[in-house]
This record gives structure tokens, C-alpha cells and sequence, in this order.
């Protein structure tokens, strides 16, 4: 048995009903915009048109980054697991927006305090590492799905996890670093030609592990973005769906889609934030973001707040009276 | 004693003292993009930082339109009093929105069966019947703000009424017809023509009217874009926050910031539909809207979506941790 599990295609037949069934509800034609073909999407992963709203859990996985002694982030690495403790408090933004949904929420440590090697000097992690947070991953996807949680958000913390996210970007996509580098917590422009620099060491130092996804993710990290590629394909192959958050998160999923090409299908982007590799991973795996709020928070924030988007857009499709029903006439 | 309630001034202070938390609170700062903006609006608008996330009600106004006669609509005339019994029976989209966000609906028959007169022959209804309607519509508001309701969304059905918004719209602009008027339920290229001939003729045949906003409101219609016009007053008038919809909620807006300048700086856009007229008004008023998902539905659902997003932000504000409390370390 390999690391990676099948992913079943989705069911293009169910899509097709639920498109269906939008056409005959009281509105005009596609009046409801990019929520039915998201609907639609949502059936053919799910493999029927009889859907309810989904049961939704956001996964955050923490970790430390040896990018951190590169000085590349507006706070010190002792945030990471400062913040750590505020997720157990209750008192984070994805705290907050969790209780509020309705929405459940798993942090994963993931390295905080045993963090990823300083990946200008060399591999962040060995691939048997990396495979063991892609392991713990998918057996969280697993958990999860056996509890009826049928959407699953990507969230993250790290201090230094935006440049990860950038070698990676820079690695698969593939992307010259300065497109796929951005402000991340919010540096200044020293910080971030320093940041270039390091993304450039980074891939230079690990070209030979580049080609392969997997080992690409070892070579570059870091472990909290192992756990995400984990959940991705884990949720995939129970035929869950993937709420993407933001950069970091979609980097996950990138690494995720060359692992398992499937599991894009499975695939919703939930927001859109403004660091320029977002939108770069975002085309690449074709999936067109519902929220575009400048949200560059990360923890799952905005793949929370797009929760009752995909809800309410599958209530609706649940609900509505047909024309019929409701004895409205059509055209 | 006017017909428009004195609006307020907002609170400037409330806003610096919203903005001035969010700064303090354990995330990069900024890092909410457009939701750091929005709850400081909503502070300045009811006066105070202390927010939590606000109880919500959608006014859908019902009416039918003389411009029916013309054939500008995918649909029957008849299918307006269809849809008030939909919304009698919960089975229209907003019926759907409302009972899964948690939102009060309300629907006004606003002169369906009794519509308007057709506008290309003389003005849609006369002063006092519009003043009739807005009336309601602040009389509507009031006691939604008496019931503890800080939200109110803006919905509307009526066949024929984005050609009312798009002469509204064209009149007060000013705009040219052709850039006001669009595809409404979902019309063809000659029934398109058709709409901006017919509302070329309502301008012309009421031109005397179009320099005062009430004027140019009764001679154009449609009668619950009127009781839109007084929920919007009178909520601003009540310290509450108006959420507009689409397109022709979003020109009863315009008619009100008109009549009560005011009231801009408490309203809010929920999204952007594919009416051409709506991104002119919306500039007009300087509202960047929340969501842009191709939705032109009308009814409220647009602002039924956003609703989440609005009391989410003001719950990221009430309760999440700051540096101080959560120790975690500052730049």
C-alpha cells in the first residue's frame, strides 16, 4: 500500500442532476450565479444531487520553520507557539469565526518548538518525516470523515510558513521566487528582498529533491504543510470536500493535486488574499475563489467565513420549490 | 414635519476606537482586510465599538410594474403574485436564506395586482402615492429597529422593476439608458433593445419630473422601490445599517441618499450583481460591495449571504484575544 490513497472520480451524473434541478427552482436561469456550478461541483464529489447542508471542520496545523532564522517575518518565532496557547484559549480569529458557524475545529501541533531545518542549508525535513505528516494527515481526514464532516477547511500557523509556501509555489507551479513571494504578517522591503533571497537559496541549495512532489515538500516544508497535503488527500478519498483557505494552505493543495490529481475535483477555494502566489496556485489548479476580502490571516479564517456560502448555496438547491410546486409560471 | 426622518451623524470617534482594537488584536495587523473597514463603518454607524454581531431582518417589497405592458421580462406579469405565495409557502430562495442564517423576513405587498401605471405614458404613480410608499417603509423600519433589529437588508420582487431601477438610475446618474439597462431575469438581445427603448421613452415622457429625487421616483416607479426608499431612510434614522441587494434595491438606495445624504454612510453593499447599473450605482454611493458571485436573483439573497460575513467581522471585534491578553509578542 502506497502513502497516497485512491481517490474515486467524482460523478459526473450527479452534478448534472443538481444543475437540473436548478434550472426548474422559483428564479431565473443562473440567477444564482457561481453558486450553482459550485452546487453542482459539490454533487459530482459527493456523488448525488440529494445533498444537505455539509457537517464543516477546519484543520489547523501549527508549526515552526528554520526559515524563522532567516529574519523573515514581522514577528519572532516564539509566536507560533504563543499563538498555540491563544487556539486553546479561544481567543484567535479562527476561535472566534468557529464558534460563531457552527463550524468544528482540530488544531494540529505540527513542529511548534521541534520545528522544520533552515531549508537555505539543506532538506526542512527528511522525506520519512514529511511522509509522516502527510500519514497524520490523512488519518485526521479519516477521523473526521467518520464523524459525517463532509467539509473540511485548511488552516495554518507558522511563523516563517509564507516563505515555505513561496518554495514550494516557486518549485511546482513552477514560478520565478520575486512572483511568489509576498508581505506575508506584513514586511517591509528589505525583509522582503531578503525573503526573494531566501526562497532562492532554498531551491538552490535543494534542487536535486524538486521534481518530485513529494520530496519537494520534504526538501522545502514545512511540517504543518505535510499535515495539510495529508488532510487534502485523506478528505479527497473519503469524498469530502476541501475548503481551501489561504497562500499557505493552497500551497498544500498544490502539493496535494501533484500527489493525487484528483483530488482538485474535490477542491473549493474560498478566498483569495493578496499575496501573488495565491492567485498563482488558484489558477493553476482552477478553482476560482468565492471571497476576495484582502484577508491574509490565515488559521482557516477565510475558509471559515466562506462556510455558510457553500451551505446556504446547498440549502438552496435542498429547499426551493420548483416552478411546479410553487405553480410560478416559467418562461 | 417633513416626510425624511433627520438621519444622524455618524460617529467618528466610534470608528477610530474600532479601528484602534482591531489594531491590538492577535493577528497581523490589517490582516482582516476588508472586514476591518466594515466593522469601523458599523461602529461609526451605531455609535459605538462595543458592537456584537447585529439581529438581521430582510424587507422584500413586492410590486408590480405598468412597464410589464412593454415585454421587457423573461417572464409573465403574473408571476409576481406567484412569488408573493412563494414566500407565503417558504419556498422562494430568501424564504431558503433567512431560516438557515437566522434572519427575520419580511414581505410587503407593495401594490401587487394594483402595480404602477405604465411609465412611458405619464409619470408610474402619483407624488402622494410615492410618499405613501416611502411612509410605510419608514414606518416599517421603526419597528424593526424598535424590535432590537440592527440589519436591514433591502429585497424586492416585482416583474418589470430592473426597468424601473435602470430609469431611476439613468434619471439620477445621470446615466445613458444603454449603460443602466441589462439583461434583468435573463432577456434576449431584442428584448433588450426593447428595455432601453422603453426606458428612453419613460425619461422623455417625464422629463419635468427627473431634477427631484421624490418626482423623479413617483414618475418612474415602481412602488415598492418606494417602500425601499423609507426602510432605507428610516433605518438610517434609527442608527441602524442598511444592507443593499442588487440592482434595484440598490437604486431605491440611490433615491434615498438622495433625499437624505445621510443615510450613505450607513449603508453597506452585500454584492455585486451583472446589471450593468449596478456598479454605476454603487460607485455613485462609494460602496465596495462584499461579494461578487454573478448573483442577480434579487429578493435579498444576495444581502441574506452577506449577513454571516457582517456579524462574523463585528464577532472577530467583540471577542478575540489581544496581544496583552493572550501574551503573544507584538512586532
Amino acid at each position: 500500500m502506497g502513502l497516497i490513497p485512491a481517490i474515486p472520480p467524482v460523478d459526473e451524473a450527479a452534478r448534472r442532476e443538481a444543475q437540473a434541478r436548478f434550472e426548474v427552482k422559483t428564479k431565473p436561469r443562473g440567477s444564482l450565479g457561481e453558486l450553482e456550478p459550485l452546487v453542482a461541483r459539490i454533487a459530482a464529489a459527493r456523488g448525488t444531487a440529494d445533498l444537505q447542508p455539509l457537517e464543516a471542520a477546519i484543520v489547523v496545523a501549527a508549526g515552526d520553520h528554520g526559515y524563522a532564522e532567516e529574519d523573515v517575518s514581522a514577528y519572532p518565532q516564539a509566536v507560533t507557539r504563543q499563538m498555540l496557547a491563544n487556539f486553546a484559549a479561544g481567543g484567535a480569529a479562527i476561535n472566534v469565526l468557529t464558534r460563531r458557524l457552527g463550524i468544528r475545529l482540530a488544531v494540529v501541533d505540527a513542529g511548534v518548538g521541534a520545528g522544520t531545518e533552515n531549508a537555505t542549508r539543506g532538506p526542512a525535513m527528511s522525506r520519512a518525516r514529511a511522509k509522516e505528516g502527510v500519514a497524520a494527515g490523512i488519518s485526521l481526514a479519516g477521523e473526521l470523515a467518520a464523524e459525517g464532516i463532509g467539509l473540511v477547511g485548511l488552516g495554518e500557523m507558522g511563523i516563517g510558513n509564507t516563505t515555505a509556501a513561496s518554495a514550494l509555489a516557486a518549485a511546482l507551479l513552477p514560478a520565478d521566487p520575486a512572483a511568489v513571494v509576498g508581505r506575508g504578517t506584513g514586511i517591509d522591503d528589505e525583509t522582503l528582498e531578503r525573503k526573494i533571497d531566501v526562497v532562492t537559496r532554498a531551491l538552490a541549495g535543494n534542487e536535486d529533491a524538486l521534481a518530485d512532489p513529494l520530496s519537494a515538500l520534504a526538501a522545502l516544508g514545512g511540517f504543518e504543510l505535510c499535515v495539510l497535503v495529508g488532510v487534502s488527500v485523506g478528505t479527497a478519498a473519503h469524498a469530502g470536500v476541501v475548503l481551501l483557505d489561504g497562500f499557505v494552505s493552497s500551497a498544500a493543495a498544490l502539493v496535494a493535486a501533484r500527489l493525487a490529481p484528483g483530488s482538485v475535483e474535490r477542491m473549493i477555494a474560498s478566498h483569495r488574499s493578496p499575496e501573488p502566489g495565491h492567485a498563482a496556485i488558484l489558477a493553476e489548479l482552477g478553482l476560482t475563489p468565492l471571497l476576495d476580502l484582502g484577508l491574509r490571516l490565515g488559521e482557516g479564517t477565510g475558509a471559515a467565513l466562506a462556510v455558510p456560502l457553500v451551505n446556504s448555496a446547498l440549502a438552496l438547491l435542498a429547499e426551493m420549490a420548483t416552478f411546479a410546486e410553487a405553480r410560478v409560471s416559467e418562461h
